[in-house]
């Protein structure tokens, strides 16, 4: 773990080069808009060790795999978040020598993300070989108001001499994927165009045949004087850009506004990019960097109204849960229903794929309690337009007449992951995405979603289950092999209580939702069932699973098993393991782990989470004292659970150490590979011990409950939950909790079981 | 099933040319002697279809692993087969007319593989584009003799015209291997050599730094006249070859005799390759194409002596065990304990590495039955040279203190295949490696062996398995978790039966091997046990685990089960399962294979294969009747198993069924992959069918026994067994077993139960 930015309630900071953590700081300092991002790479050329970024939303390429050994059923392709044609370059040289950091003396150099703008900014003092000194200022965003722009302002100051010198500015689409598995390039030039006023690509995809119009604008101002510009123009294959000579005059400011526009061919048709794209950089440069920017910080001051955490007394604390709330926002923005939350974001390219269960099981949520109720919906809906492709793939896996198994990991609804054990085996993220139907409607009500998207995307997935349990004659119940749960340090396991648990659930809850919609509006539901060939006796049938399911269970114990054979491990806790074999998943081979006890993520104690209600306090409690000691919370969807459930369960130096794993995961490079991007999906994860495991915010029957309480190392913390039209504010202190409804009718809210009605901005404060 | 090659006792002949089946003609026309190995590609420049093989054995090169998902403890490398400078060519072109196959016109094509000399014949008449017509004979082999040595006869007779006509004779390293992973070529030049006398190539692989030296000469006559030749070099890298002019008379036959001498520093210090390459090819123009040819065709004869099979009444049969058994004996003669049987052996170069555990378990037992003792004895110190290697792999896994795990695939002791269910877990490949040992004893009574390298190897897996197996508080038994047992259809099981019982059988095999040592020469004991720091304490904990172990049964099947949790399966066999879902490998996605009951190959009955005296013949029924049914055969390794013990429990029909599997899969392309190359190592299982299934052989307390009984298709077969310094002559007909001691004293051997003295060159006639 690195202590290695400074801690500042609203800012990320780093002061001084360190080229050794630059790609760290290049994730950590990453900035987007949800429609595209861009790591913290810099503008002037670098030849230190960097991982240059740029991405578009929704632009991906099918890179074929990497496989030594080839299983039936595997997909050809994975898909790739797009390293996209870069923008950002200001490279400036002065004589024959470039601005380069990994060249030049750095001084004073400090970077900071200004979380509360969403606005980069750098600056240090660069020494040439030769000794000229400059001062250099940069700060760059991707307009939250204008999802196509981008703009940096970028200042030379001259400390000690006077000289021409030359910037060079261009968009260039010849990039590559740092993972692309043959070395290919995955862009083809479509059109290019560099005049002394902008310069523009076209790039378009490979196979898939997206294509991106990028294009820059510039002004050069001298203390605030716009200057005339010696410019010559610079062509190459998929490269356009300008060569500008300047005058450097020393203690004068040069300045250089850049704007670039960013345009996709899933928002614009393909014959107007190029014209949409030189629109854009005239309306940028007409409007100018300061109006940009103040559009764009607007759109964030909404943003942390919205969904702002405070925490007194801890600032490293404070920091962390802005981050990740940051970083969630610049991912994801919800106006999209194409769109959803890739593992890194726009922080890096590894992974690939832009949908994990990881959306349903924790980013939901977030979305949930942190905007409108449309941006939670899209994440869904999302899903009902993926439904077709889940059914072709649960085809290519032998199940039939409209089974649904949605993919592990996916960008087009088309499954793109490779290993066995996962892609056709950890099955349980179709239980997820059936809950996250179940979650949403729980939380907002919207119960006719089921009528127009949700009981179509239900039945499709009790159809899988139904086909992938078989009968024991044996045991003479359900069972299903072959499975892998969410904790993927056991693969291709009988009987992982998890998994038959959610199954058995989603069938009956698909028979509630049926029953629903029957109600509501029976043609609905005719026209459905005719449309996907649906009858009563498949769910029939699905009674006859849920009645007769296997659970593995230690009677002895009162606990639920992972899974089959679970008690003939060898059980330890990872106390007894020992610092040296830990993280086991660097430290052990692979067998080692699958022979092991130790549990990377919550698997019993995900059912537990996700289905709190039903079993008593005690029961999830024995689980938790067995299972927790054995978790190696090795992935990073893992603290979080258990922090809410050890606050459930009163455990607070648990809950709070539990917290404290998620919250600063990438600030800390906890797990030493923040270089990589930052750990999207699981900053929700973050919310949601604050929220659920402090908070203790629960949702029953249509009402808001709280339960928070506060860990003994902050003073005070606050909190802002948008609740069926309602906004709701609490603020847990030492000895009271605060409510205010920020807008919506009077509303019963209930506080450690007890209700309190809630009247429109009057505060009710409730001593704990 | 193709049914393509022509039948024949002693040929494998190919009537007419197809080029669709090219490939496959090139794998089953292979020729090979043990030290080298060259597909039958053509002499001539071919632009068809084709993969180009030459292989010398012991060269291998470490490609670089293609893994999507890396797991901690894979190979970073696979070792593959390496295909080698190529030294057959003769390219003809007349005038500017290439001799190419798939440009002419191709009249009476004939390829002969004739068995019984070891010599491929190929013969056709091409006519080219202008209507110029040529008869072309050729015919190779590599030297049984001579182990370095190739020989061409290759002869041109212009039918229709007089030219002038260029021949290209050449050495060429510009190869590459078809599956390259990242398509690189493995080989540099290190010297290279083309003057009108001999053209020479010595190249080095990469990383592996093996050199192998490949030079040609030739001899061109008229009509039997060697004759004046134009000869013009041409070398370029990685190549070095003549051109020769020659003037082509109609009617007259000329006839290349071209030489090769292929030589690798496994045998000779790098130094002398080139001066000892010029030497063996000057020898060999000395000698003559002629009377190599006798050399070698006598060794051929002196092998058929040894370890030919008759089968009267059934040509496809005949041809199909003898093809079997020449394949066998090309690919490995066991005069260099440095080698072993590759799964394509000279014949393909997919899946890589040389050795599987199909040579302890399918091989060994061919090469004890035909060939001296030595051939069987070097395959086991093949692996008695691993052992540190085997304990540094079981090191990688985790595994300590001498543990030794023998890697499922290797060429120099180093595990290099990278699927986890099978590098890390398919651990029963250790239990055959010992296995092995007893077999060898038992067959030839070399007790001494043990003292010499049998033992250091036993206690080396049995601390593998004393370390891999874990105590169980639930069931108060040891337990095996997470294995993959021979059925490879099902992976990360717990408990398999197989692999359980033959890990107690090696820990009781290990202790009686310490009691023999011990009694032998306990010094010796002494000193390995120092050397290795073996203590008697270890041994302690074995007899602790084998009295503990537990073994899944059904006590109401009376039958041993598969794994855990096998009865939870859906139980269906084979025939109900429909052709349209076969082969199952092909037609299902991996996880519904995993899911279901169906067995790929031997795995319960294959410990009863093993161990077929520790369980009495009704127990051997109820499992196979259990098991077989439910197993798809689609192991090229299963037939053959079944064939056995089909035989054993009279089911004669099932017996020879099983035995048709094996013996023509590659002849007839049962798998549609004869084109990779062939099925070496399972050819090894089409002899034990023969010998341990029809002919029920056995070793009992040092005597043969034999059971045997005739195929209704089947006049009679014969097979000949070498036997502790004896050969003893069996011929099975419909009523009567024939016996003939060919050479040794006087020997005790037992049909059908009952001792019958076998006395020198007497015939005894046992009436069935």
């Amino acid at each position: 773990m690195k202590d290695y930015f400074k801690h500042h309630p609203w800012q990320i900071i780093e002061e001084g080069f360190n080229p050794h953590y630059h790609k760290i700081a290049e994730s950590v300092f990453s900035i987007g808009n949800g429609r595209m991002g861009q790591r913290a790479n810099f503008e002037e050329a670098y030849s230190g060790e960097s991982l240059q970024g740029s991405y578009v939303a929704g632009v991906y390429y099918p890179d074929k795999t990497r496989v030594g050994w080839w299983k039936n059923g595997y997909p050809e392709y994975f898909a790739k978040v797009l390293n996209a044609p870069s923008w950002i370059s200001v490279h400036v040289s002065v004589g024959d020598q470039n601005l380069d950091l990994a060249k030049c003396k750095v001084e004073n150099f400090k970077r900071v993300l200004d979380m509360q703008t969403g606005l980069l900014l750098r600056s240090f003092t660069a020494t040439f070989p030769d000794g000229k000194k400059v001062n250099v200022e940069a700060q760059r965003f991707c307009s939250m108001a204008k999802g196509e722009v981008g703009a940096i302002r970028y200042t030379l100051t001259p400390l000690n001499f006077s000289s021409k010198a030359t910037l060079s500015l261009f968009v260039d689409a010849d990039v590559k994927n740092m993972d692309s598995n043959y070395d290919e390039k995955f862009w083809d030039e479509v059109y290019k165009k560099a005049d002394k006023k902008e310069c523009i690509v076209v790039a378009e995809t490979k196979k898939t045949h997206f294509q991106v119009a990028t294009g820059i604008r510039y002004v050069v101002k001298e203390n605030d004087q716009e200057i005339p510009l010696q410019i010559k123009t610079e062509t190459r294959e998929k490269f356009a850009g300008n060569i500008v000579e300047v005058d450097l005059q020393e203690g004068k400011v040069l300045t250089v506004y850049k704007y670039a526009a960013i345009l996709s061919s899933e928002n614009h048709p393909k014959e107007q990019l190029v014209e949409q794209c030189s629109k854009i950089l005239n309306e940028s440069v007409t409007i100018g960097f300061d109006k940009l920017f103040q559009e764009h910080s607007k759109v964030w001051e909404h943003k942390w109204n919205e969904c702002d955490i405070t925490i007194d007394g801890d600032v490293a604390a404070q920091q962390g849960i802005r981050f990740n709330i940051f970083q969630l926002s610049q991912t994801y923005t919800g106006e999209d229903a194409r769109l959803n939350i890739g593992p890194k974001g726009f922080t890096g390219e590894k992974y690939g794929g832009s949908t994990y269960w990881d959306t349903e099981a924790y980013c939901l949520p977030f979305y949930l309690g942190t905007a409108e109720q449309h941006v939670a919906r899209n994440l869904l809906v999302y899903r009902y337009k993926h439904l077709q492709k889940a059914i072709e793939n649960a085809g290519k896996l032998g199940f039939k007449d409209g089974a649904a198994l949605y993919p592990m990991v996916t960008m087009n609804g088309e499954e793109c992951h490779n290993e066995w054990e996962i892609t056709f085996e950890e099955i349980h993220r179709n239980g997820a995405i059936a809950y996250a139907i179940f979650d949403y409607i729980r939380y907002t009500g919207d119960e006719d979603y089921l009528v127009e998207y949700g009981l179509e995307v239900l039945i499709g997935i009790s159809r899988f289950w139904a086909q992938r349990v078989n009968w024991s004659a044996e045991r003479k119940k359900f069972v299903m092999l072959g499975v892998t749960g969410p904790n993927e340090y056991e693969n291709n396991v009988n009987n992982n209580w998890y998994t038959n648990y959610i199954a058995c659930w989603t069938l009956g809850y698909t028979q509630e939702a049926i029953n629903y919609v029957k109600a509501r509006d029976e043609r609905a539901l005719q026209t459905l069932s005719t449309r996907i060939r649906f009858s009563e006796a498949e769910a029939i049938h699905w009674k006859k699973i849920t009645d007769n399911m296997y659970y593995p269970e230690d009677k002895v114990r009162g606990i639920f098993l992972q899974q089959d054979g679970f008690l003939d491990k060898e059980l330890q806790t990872v106390h007894e393991l020992g610092k040296e074999n830990r993280p086991i998943n660097q430290k052990w081979s692979w067998d080692r782990i699958l022979r092991s006890c130790f549990i990377k993520q919550a698997d019993v104690l995900q059912g537990l989470y996700f289905f709190e209600d039903h079993f008593d306090v005690e029961t999830i409690r024995r689980n938790f004292d067995f299972y927790e000691p054995m978790t190696v919370h090795e992935s990073s969807l893992s603290p979080c659970v258990h922090s809410i459930q050890a606050a459930l369960l009163g455990y607070k130096d648990k809950a709070y150490e539990m917290y404290l794993r998620t919250a600063r995961l990438d600030i800390d490079d906890y797990n030493n590979d923040t270089e990589d991007g930052c750990h999207i999906t699981s900053m929700a994860g973050t919310w949601l011990s604050v929220i659920k495991g402090f908070g203790g915010m629960r949702i029953k029957e249509g009402q808001l409950h709280f339960n928070p309480f506060i860990p003994d190392q902050w003073q005070s913390y606050s909190f802002r939950i948008e609740f069926r039209g309602h906004v709701i504010k609490i603020k847990v202190s030492k000895a009271t909790i605060e409510a205010i409804l920020v807008s919506g009718n009077d509303l019963i809210v209930n506080f450690m079981g007890k209700p309190f009605t809630l009247v429109k901005q009057q505060s009710v404060v409730i001593t704990a």
